[in-house]
């Protein structure tokens, strides 16, 4: 069974012009783990030899010294993919990694690429073969497709064959590549390092390599690091600012809180949402406390607005990791949890509200609910930094399908009561906005069923297994 | 070299009568970790065969499923031990099972005997053999010693004959014993679970296993729990209350917030020492942060107090481990942390105010005010929930020596200087002691030099190295 | 470095409409692993689903209990990898798997292409892109040509555009075929097992699974097994039976001696050789020794023929694997072997004939003539039951270079004196030749240079890396 | 279960007085693997610190590059100790490294204390405390007793205590010495190399490293090397050379060939033991073939005094270790065994006579002979180069019980019928001793159990597993 949380997308971090890359591509995707936590893996090249290293697991499990060695150069990408239960197989793992006619080739891609089944299909009619199940590899047939093969107008070209959701990170022997689809679901951001240029899924990384952030790659824009002087930049695809379809749950929950993301400051929103949440479901109470870390920001922002004190009602365990899981104790112990436990002085007898980002499943909440239900709390108000999750996506996201997620099927007041919370709030649409220098240019659809583009043949991970009942299929990144 | 922060002692963990002691003592030594991470081991019986799994390495790596498979029993001890460098050595990870002439006892310890040296040499010279290099091997010599044969008092003999510090739990094939020393040094609580009992170092295990904590074992106590009704208790040292010697520093720095320690809530205590903090070192600022996780409550504390609104300019990388380290990116990247970013929104231009809670070598320090300023912040403000630790601790906490604490050869002023911050304050003792029920029975040396007991024949861990110079040895635990 | 000895070559292995593939795949693999060290893979199917695990390493090490978790089928096939140094890529471990437009395919391939980098560049031409760097892939690209696409000539005509060497297993979700070179290089057996069918490199794996041996698949000919009736047959290339291309070097040397391989009982013909070596190279002497266990038939031989007694000479070590190589003690023990020990009694004073298969660097014979004489052989005459090594293999052998090869530069006089044996005879290429049934239809090129097809464009491995520079490549199989 | 042959035995080794102490003894161990592959274990003194690096598993897996680092010196023993299952611990691991009054005793031990129980009760009695398992573990409390505290009779005197067989190596931190008890039962050999000393199971360890033969340690004798010049021999107790009970079994089965053990060479006697044995069970017959390897020498024995030619009935596959055992394929493989192959040509339609070391159970003899049956073989002798393995043993070696033992409850026509045998030899006890030099001084017990002491309170291991009911106890080794 799928984690009672939305599942966290990908990242991608190149370098190009830097004295050694595999350090900073380590530290790179290391800041960008919690994108992705089934596999890595990086791709380097000094000018002449490319050389690869992935594998299934975390980074610092897969980019050992030893799996490394060997590995040197001035330009490379990398990847954290994330993580799903059961078909995860070592051939998905990125970045893809092919010899066309004009030489190597490495893609690294965050995104989802919905037109990726008609693409299979067309090349595979063509006489093509597919190594891995994931929607990326369609871009290297697009790439080696000899119809776009007059450079430098190639890659362009190929990539305006593609629709859905795509921030990429191309590479051959002496060139590194950034692209974002046209609507600009995934962020991509570029950096400056001495002379040499880096980029990355949020502006932590830059920070955690010492880069300086420049701008986001445009939607629709192809920019190029090369040997020539500075980045060059082209348009495969019109893009208007007002009607992109930025993924909003970057900023609810994906990104981490120390990342600017399209433009905007992620802490600061979350803490935005958090006096909006206090301001639209206000409640007499004695203490408010996050769900750590996901609700730190946002329970911030209500303690701030509603004058509530902020406490600590929940203590993470930083232990817990993929780990033997050993059945529960016993009955009395029902409710205890691995991985956050309760404070109970903090909470005994006392009006809670209780902030997080989300609710998935809803099974998770109810048993952080009896937790604080068991140490005495005398009421539990649950306030959620977002509206109700409801539709599924199609652009990058993993949730449970809509009839596990519990507002698929349940209006609040029935979710309020299965949780078992006193009262339950969440953050309205125009709330969600509000705070968004550019409100318009936002994806919103899992909580409004508002799809920024036709769907009717649009059904992601499921598409590509129908394709392909024969082989088990990963959705791409 | 060591890491700059006092190192974490070890953690004990018992359970008698219980239907299936493993999951409990898995799950009791996983919410103990944070003490220990270097080894980890348990002990389970059925009444009749005593078996065990130990090993070096955190609790899920150690105790796997593989490594449990056959232990089972409805009674066990567990322990988990610090990290050090070097020396480790299989041979001293905890618990130490032997044989003598009544059978199979197994020991667990947490705190450090400081005349371990002179019984070692006293059982050597009678012809014992000793087979690891930990001080608590003393023990199962005393209790295997024929002059303390007549039982029930052998034990409580045994144990009168130790000095230092010291949180036992013993086991036989069908009892499990636990003691305290008579000044209390290390804390060690009971617990309740359905007919059976639980003992723990903190009860933050005994909430984990839905145990119901009961009370602690006293000071100079032996508490016996077997197939008779109830726990058994005698005296084997006398104890004044305000006479003793519990570690302030479980309080400031160890023990978990959500346990109650030496009667203490470890959280609400440290809230005090933050709020207390504010009233003697009041600063104007914008911002007060904490060193995430060790700050949090302190830090929420100086907010509470003084006024100033509290800010997370710090974020947490929790996918840090045990890891394989990349040597700094290049020098852009200098201060730049894996472990904690800056929230630079948070700090840029403000006045900041950073609550943690010790300052050891003074390196790390030192860095997070680099990491702060780099970001922007315009003054930086550093508070300590604790005086300046400027003495070595001969009761179980590995401190760096004398001549690595940056407070053990510099003041205040001189350590501002050093770490760079604009201003600095340390909790003051009376402080510290203030908010405690019991403000006499506590142990304050570390800050002081005032030992509560005659320290010229007691230098821990190097006394031990000194008597046995021909073999690598570890202290205790 | 690469290894004083020929490197044995791959080994294929499948079943088809059996109840369960797996254990008879792990067990034909097992009995295959003399043929390939560095990588082992299986792929089954149920005849929907298709599931592979592969992974560098011996078979037991591979195919572990966890990673054939899940894999289950009636149908399947298997392949071992040799082992080369450095750029070993677990992306070039077979089966290959890919899906093209008819679904699933999976190739196991033992041999060398001669044409793969012609065939390679045509396909990227037309937008093909390789993500091994294998030979072999080149195979799945032409399977998924559209020209070839009129099943059922489909596959036939596919393998007709190969050139060079090759047994191939190529399987779909419901079938499995078996096919073998024009020429014949390398062998490929069928079995038969209840109403299911096995195909295997060498008969040695068709007795592990108690599989009764059927006959081979002919050299240009295509055998099918699907759930009609019967293996189904088909002829890509017409193949003579005198003028065949079988590797004499899988007699001499590479396939076990209890398979049956091109027809001739593999031990039987190494006993002749022993024999006709002693015609050929008759001494006075007074123990024959072989080299084990490479050298143990022929040894036989030489002794049954010339009444010299055999004895053990040499001792092998069984523990010997890839292991931790500790530098050698000392000089003392200089020509003292890890894995051979000498038998001091039995060559002490005496006059030994010593027999092994090959002489390929020269070093490591050279040990073996010191170790004889450090342990007092009075003489020492070396007998090698083949001709001397002195050409590169261009169809699925990797020898070392001819610079390397001590045959490649020196006569058998200068060989002797290399290796400093007293006197040195290598079989004859008529004495090679003369106990085979076919004698007309094997490759003797290693031995004479007179290679079966042209080979001025056949570079074999170095084409592919000239082709690919900028990718670390390695030869199929 | 325990495995259908003898349990191979301990192997010690020790170097004084070399430049580097640690890669020979890892050659030394590793030519001593047959012994013992359950653990491996090395110590080593550069005359002031010593350091040790032990584990479960083979030399090559527990003394790695890692596992070694740091370890060096001038003087060293080291263990190989055999597998056994279950309840193996890494605690009984060799060498017991222990710290005592006059500092650190290491011990090595191959044999079996047969008054283990007697000395552990009596000093479990005195106070004393054991953590191992092990009858070894005696030895060091005698060590530490302030009895035998006058040096330099100490250790003379702590040996004179025990019973039973023993070869020791005994280190402390200058200092190596060697014992072997008064009847010799287990092997123990002296070497020079360089200004060194080198002490070894057997001689076939010596040659690895270089070391040249000296002489082996005398029943009853130790030999302390140490600073000043020579070895120093004294006598423990007194032994007479035509009782010894040396242990023929290491001559029969445990040995190497290639080793000199009891000043017999151990290839020739068993070379001699199959010419008797073809005196001794004569047969018509077309071919003679030894189980590989164990079965080699006998069978050249055989085959010479017979006339009968030799040849390769059996191929042994190298690659079979502690691996994942696949179920069996299928009915038809019955028999089929994963570590010998029958080579069908050599067997088919002869008659033929197998020559094997011993039978234990029967039940790998059975297979062996539905393996040659299967193959085509029309007639089957089978013959055992020593005679029926009937009793236990209670100094070192562990066979199966008698109730498990074939011999122990059927007469040789029964064993016959039970593995299917056309006929079945064994030499006689008197074939056994003729070519030995000194036939009076061998235990022949496990034969005759005729046991060379009073075994009344020798129940070996089962002696030491009812003395400590409530642990899991192993025997030494």
């Amino acid at each position: 069974m799928k984690p009672d949380y939305p599942i966290e997308e990908c990242g991608v971090f190149g370098v190009y012009g830097v004295p050694d890359a595999v350090p900073l591509i380590y530290r790179g995707l290391f800041s960008l783990q919690h994108r992705g936590q089934e596999g890595a893996g990086m791709v380097v090249s000094d000018g002449e030899i490319v050389k690869s290293s992935k594998g299934l697991g975390l980074v610092n499990e897969v980019l050992t010294k030893g799996s490394l060695d060997g590995l040197n150069g001035n330009l490379g990408i990398g990847h954290v993919r994330y993580s799903t239960t059961g078909s995860t197989r070592i051939q998905n793992v990125q970045p893809i990694v092919v010899e066309c006619v004009d030489g190597i080739w490495a893609v690294a891609h965050n995104g989802n690429l919905v037109n990726a089944s008609k693409l299979r299909r067309m090349y595979q009619e063509a006489g093509a073969i597919f190594q891995t199940s994931t929607d990326s590899e369609v871009l290297v047939h697009l790439l080696a497709d000899p119809m776009y093969r007059t450079r430098p107008r190639r890659v362009a070209r190929a990539l305006s064959e593609l629709e859905g959701s795509f921030s990429f990170l191309l590479m051959t022997k002496n060139c590194v590549m950034a692209a974002r689809d046209r609507l600009g679901f995934r962020p991509l951001s570029i950096g400056k390092l001495g002379k040499g240029w880096v980029f990355a899924s949020e502006t932590c990384a830059l920070t955690q390599v010492g880069a300086e952030y420049v701008r986001d790659v445009n939607p629709g824009e192809l920019v190029v690091a090369d040997s020539t002087t500075g980045l060059h930049s082209s348009v495969f695809a019109d893009s208007e600012k007002d009607k992109l379809a930025q993924c909003v749950f970057e900023l609810v929950y994906f990104a981490r809180p120390d990342s600017v993301v399209f433009g905007e400051n992620v802490h600061d929103i979350r803490l935005k949402y958090g006096m909006r949440l206090a301001e639209e479901y206000p409640v007499e109470a004695d203490v408010v406390t996050p769900i750590p870390d996901s609700g730190n920001s946002a329970a911030l922002g209500y303690s701030r607005k509603s004058g509530i004190p902020l406490d600590y009602g929940f203590i993470r365990n930083h232990y817990v990791g993929r780990t033997f899981i050993m059945p529960e104790a016993n009955d009395r112990a029902k409710g205890v949890d691995m991985k956050l436990s309760v404070l109970k002085d903090v909470v005994n007898g006392k009006r809670v509200v209780v902030v997080d980002d989300s609710i998935v499943r809803g099974t998770t909440a109810q048993r952080r609910v009896e937790a604080l239900r068991q140490a005495g709390a005398r009421e539990i108000h649950v306030r959620i930094s977002c509206p109700p999750t409801a539709h599924p996506c199609f652009f990058g996201i993993d949730f449970p399908t809509k009839e596990e997620l519990v507002a698929g099927s349940k209006d609040v007041e029935k979710i309020r009561e299965f949780i078992g919370a006193d009262s339950l709030g969440y953050l309205s649409v125009k709330g969600l906005l509000s705070p968004l220098k550019n409100p318009s240019g936002f994806c919103v659809a899992c909580y409004t069923g508002d799809y920024p583009v036709d769907i009717s043949r649009m059904r992601g991970k499921k598409a590509l297994e129908q394709f392909s009942p024969d082989l088990q299929l990963d959705t791409g990144s």
